[in-house]
């Protein structure tokens, strides 16, 4: 497609409230009228860096080659923290520079990461609140014109990323994991990966203790649970995750994004 | 318009709080990049097939000739639930083959499903709990593209569909109904048209009995209710709804969807 | 870009739950299959025209010139409020006439606006409930394919506008103001501009008083604030707000748009 047709995504904490998301596609169509736009999600969770670098990690690599994600969840804008562009082998994401790329940095092999520094892109004066539209915007519109990455600031090395923390195994066949995100549905996505326990696929039995909710069925579609019974499935994305048949696993088990259990494999 | 333009409508219950939309957004675009994609509603309530089938039966016939309508509200999925394509004079909709179309199929005399089986379509693997990503998604891109409706599978007859349950006199001037949906706004829509109770119109009085709260008045814009008083009104989706003027009727009744109502005419 | 690729823009109340914002987009298509269309906020507070009026006065200008801004907030769809079109030096807006252009129309000295009466061009039958499908949608279409504004209806000077209460001097040094917006971060915005204070930024001491909280710091990132802390900064919206470090200052203070509060300066 031509240069000045590529997506650009979006993935923030704006919300859908307030006029923010729609300023920025402002901004962006001011300076390339011919950019296509695509929301991600613009809900994560406010000032929550892991649940937008989950989020852009499930749906990035979904997208055609070329696409510029923007991923704008900034709870330190205004501060010295500096915004990055991240280029890989197929996109460009543009973000601040606080670990909301890392799991996207986790699962590339070629990554230039530049500190953006040219403002003469940005929108002037620049807000001291609102850097997705002063900033961030106003760079995903002059590069889906074609501006080279490398117009926009120098290559850095020292950019931040974090580790999401695995499941692990705490004693033999015993894994201790957390609940990373619940979802929409109410389904409470682990952080626990078919690799961390192979066991569990052939396992005769085995019991995973969510505070008082003991889990012992392992299934391949929702539909396969009774009402109100929580089960282990494995998720879109790739994690295991505890749901329930047309209902919601958190309310049943009252659990949150953060919550720790324990399976007992055999 | 050239056939890789057609448009392409979402309505699911993926909510907008995670990944699941900009996800399928992804692998449209990724097929054919010149999609182009409208969200009819993404937050319909989770598992409800009914409150889908209404939500796409208000808004399809409104789009241009050859939008695909993509409707995913699939609480069976990743089992044997079958997914469809349903092919109608104007339109293609792709769906679960659990009566989310059924509204839709009760409007339409020229009608044609088929079973979606090519699975060289399909992203592979497909996960056991997100096909709105891995079949209906990719199906749409690859329809969009030109593809023809015969290279997804064969037609069938047996497809889901469901009545919606229609108000109906239980005795003379005497109609039961129930509500069938809660909007934004907090209107109650009811499943009573005009044709259920013609003497309405011109009845001298007449009185709905919902729970408590009596209604007496039928108003033909919202704005002749006075503060905190409902009012029954002839809404936009062809169905009477209890209204009231600049508040919720829901919260003033304390009503749901599924409430029955009495309506006493004369 | 060619007249019919005119942008068209969203702020409504309509919501994210209901097939009405996904209704409006297919009339818009099938009048001109070449619209894009871009939503600024469809969650405006149901019936509010002053959120309505906030949110498409803080979006509309980082919009490209000739972009259509429709602005369906309008609790009086139904009765003899008008429909108009008001037509700035840059843009054309399509809204009810009841002061939701309001703060549009401070802002903009060339302005003409119009009575929709023609029509020829709304959906038929209009129904009671839904002008923004029958009347504001169509109208948007047409308009966008090079329809004149003069073509829709005859000019008018007696529109409806409201002027937004502005914080005042109160007693020497010392500041009235209220909440206007509470934003999805919990940030409290605030009707009180620079222009408003001008004592406030060299100001040794300071102190704002809303409800049983004072607030006596100005910070100019929202990182400079400790864990619960509340703080007074600039906001992008060229307003004040009082803000909370990865927190909401509206559930700390307890506060609701339209709470008072007073500065007092020195």
């Amino acid at each position: 497609m031509p240069a000045t047709n590529r997506l650009i995504t979006l993935t923030t904490d704006f919300g859908v409230t307030d006029h923010y998301v729609g300023t920025m596609k402002g901004v962006i169509y001011s300076i390339n009228p011919e950019a296509r736009i695509v929301d991600v999600c613009n809900s994560v969770q406010s000032f929550d860096i892991l649940d937008g670098a989950l989020t852009i990690e499930q749906a990035y690599g979904y997208f055609p080659s070329e696409t510029i994600h923007m991923v704008i969840v900034d709870p330190g804008v205004g501060s010295a923290r500096r915004p990055i562009l991240a280029i890989t082998a197929r996109y460009v994401f543009i973000a601040p520079d606080n670990g909301v790329l890392s799991l996207v940095f986790a699962r590339e092999k070629r990554l230039k990461v530049r500190h953006i520094t040219a403002s003469h892109y940005f929108l002037q004066p620049v807000s001291q609140t609102f850097h997705g539209r002063d900033i961030f915007a106003a760079v995903a519109g002059h590069l889906s014109k074609g501006v080279e990455p490398a117009k926009f600031g120098e290559e850095i090395t020292d950019f931040q990323r974090f580790i999401m923390p695995k499941a692990k195994e705490i004693a033999p066949g015993q894994i201790k994991g957390a609940i990373i995100r619940v979802d929409k549905f109410g389904n409470l996505v682990t952080n626990l990966k078919p690799e961390d326990a192979p066991a569990l696929k052939d396992a005769a039995r085995f019991q995973l203790t969510l505070g008082k909710h003991p889990i012992t069925k392992l299934a391949t579609s929702y539909s396969q649970g009774a009402a109100n019974e929580v089960f282990l499935i494995l998720g879109s994305m790739g994690y295991f995750e505890i749901a329930s048949n047309r209902g919601s696993a958190a309310r049943i088990c009252g659990a949150n994004r953060g919550a720790e259990f324990v399976l007992a494999i055999g």
